[in-house]
């Protein structure tokens, strides 16, 4: 058994929760909002299910502590992990603290979707245990964490952070070279400034940007990357033939990406309306059902199309 | 039985070849390229196999004549579809000669992924009855398709078409508005920029990005699309929370959107190198056959969990 510090739980935290307590974790969680015991309940009672189909052997559950302060949240855990909003002063502060409050040797990691360890480390005493580990939401079924290490980091922490990260059934990728927004951010937010001027300029709803994504490469996707796609696109002459023929089309004058929309109040009203509108009458809790028996049905079928 | 005509067969036009001769379509197939045949053949063994595992009654096929001119090809079709190279002036030239050799009745469609129809309409005789019909490699697998009317269309004829993709077993998204690169290959132009950035600065290589891709996002968007899952991220409180939340965010000076790298030799060697690696001995059929499996799994997957 071992015992992790959830700081933080919202979305993020609440899924960090279940993927550590799913793994046989105690979690000692602090968070001062009083609605936070309930999400993390809640999330604890979905990811019970859906683990409970992806795994093979019956699951063993740790235990969780809800605790008033800090300090009782950090007490002999051997892993902390941070998910508070994405506000560097408040982070800066709150890390210090955990810092301050905990042995040099346990892994301190921030879950942090956009800023480098550089940056967040800032203020630590002993940055040299200091990650970005950043997980996808829900954190308790998709395997991808983004593995940030501070560049004082030796690599045999590394090294130990992510066997502890494969142990709990994820699959981290390190980010060799700290930028904002890490990897996968960085191409969520090209999509996500696109998908804005599509909704904008009428081009689309959000339902029709959705459909384009999720009958088409969405599908592709969950089992193969852009690069692996488009050497597939390129024939048997593979990604030289692809980019031979596709690469000047970079050049034509097709996207708005040179310009972010201006995000006032009557563009956002119109964004949630078209979203209130896509959802119906289905409540965040049957969307995040049906979303999660989809992605168990295709973990299922990928690991069993797996070499 | 039906006739279609498939004017140009490569990874496209054998991809169309296999979707409508596995719905039982007769097809005529007028490629000058000396191994389309070969294409078209491979395609649809891998076809039957996988879209067999797919669909629940046997498969009806229909038959398959390779014509030497595309009057041959063109014969009594029902429906026309041109998978040619992406260049406007070939394109221009093929559509009108075939606009000139088929009744009127006959809609014919592009499967251009980035012209708008009123461009590639501009020589025809009937345009009226012009379409883009954008659709996913592989096309017998994916279910989306982009469906741009000529902006002279009937909406009934756009009916029709809508009827028949569906009767293909295809999902038809119909683009209301007209925008280069159709709404799909927008967002996947946007993403595509940003890769190349992050593999040109060396922050990440092929296989890392697609990793990102296929371990975290990939696996939400086959079965949710953008807003959708960023409703989820919201919480209780939706769409409008995650705007205000994550809104500011995208005023953050994070990407390179606003500038293409240059595909110079050098860095086009970079990232097929990259890719071969990424590959390593396998082969674009493995890699295909493993892609096919794994999206049969997941599309029966997602229709177990349909509502």
């Amino acid at each position: 058994m071992t015992t992790a510090a959830v700081i933080g739980a919202g979305v993020i935290g609440a899924g960090w929760v279940a993927r550590f307590a799913l793994s046989g974790w105690d979690v000692q969680i602090y968070d001062p909002n009083p609605t936070s015991q309930a999400t993390v309940q809640q999330t604890l009672a979905r990811a019970r299910k859906h683990v409970g189909n992806l795994r093979t052997e019956p699951l063993r559950e740790g235990r969780l502590t809800f605790v008033e302060t800090m300090p009782q949240a950090l007490l002999s855990a051997e892993w902390v992990q941070e998910s508070l909003p994405e506000s560097v002063e408040l982070k800066l502060k709150i890390l210090s603290e955990i810092d301050a409050l905990t042995e040099q040797v346990v892994p301190i990691c921030s879950s942090t979707s956009g800023f480098k360890p550089s940056v967040l480390g800032e203020g630590l005493g002993s940055a040299e245990r200091f990650f970005v580990c950043h997980p996808f939401n829900p954190v308790y079924l998709i395997p991808l964490v983004e593995v940030v290490p501070h560049p004082t980091v030796a690599p045999e922490l590394l090294a130990d952070v992510k066997s502890i990260l494969r142990d709990l059934e994820m699959k981290p990728l390190h980010v060799r070279r700290e930028i904002d927004g890490h990897i996968a951010d960085r191409l969520l937010e090209a999509v996500w400034r696109e998908a804005l001027w599509l909704i904008h300029d009428d081009v689309a709803t959000t339902e029709e940007v959705d459909a384009a994504i999720k009958n088409g490469f969405g599908l592709r996707w969950a089992q193969m990357g852009l690069f692996e796609t488009y050497r597939l696109g390129g024939g048997e002459q593979g990604m030289r033939h692809f980019l031979a023929q596709f690469g000047p089309a970079l050049q034509w004058p097709w996207s708005k990406l040179t310009d972010v929309p201006n995000m006032d109040a009557a563009f956002i009203e119109k964004i949630a309306t078209q979203s209130d509108d896509q959802a119906g009458t289905d409540s965040t809790e049957e969307l995040a059902e049906r979303r999660d028996a989809n992605l168990v049905g295709i973990l299922r079928a990928l690991s069993e199309t797996d070499d």
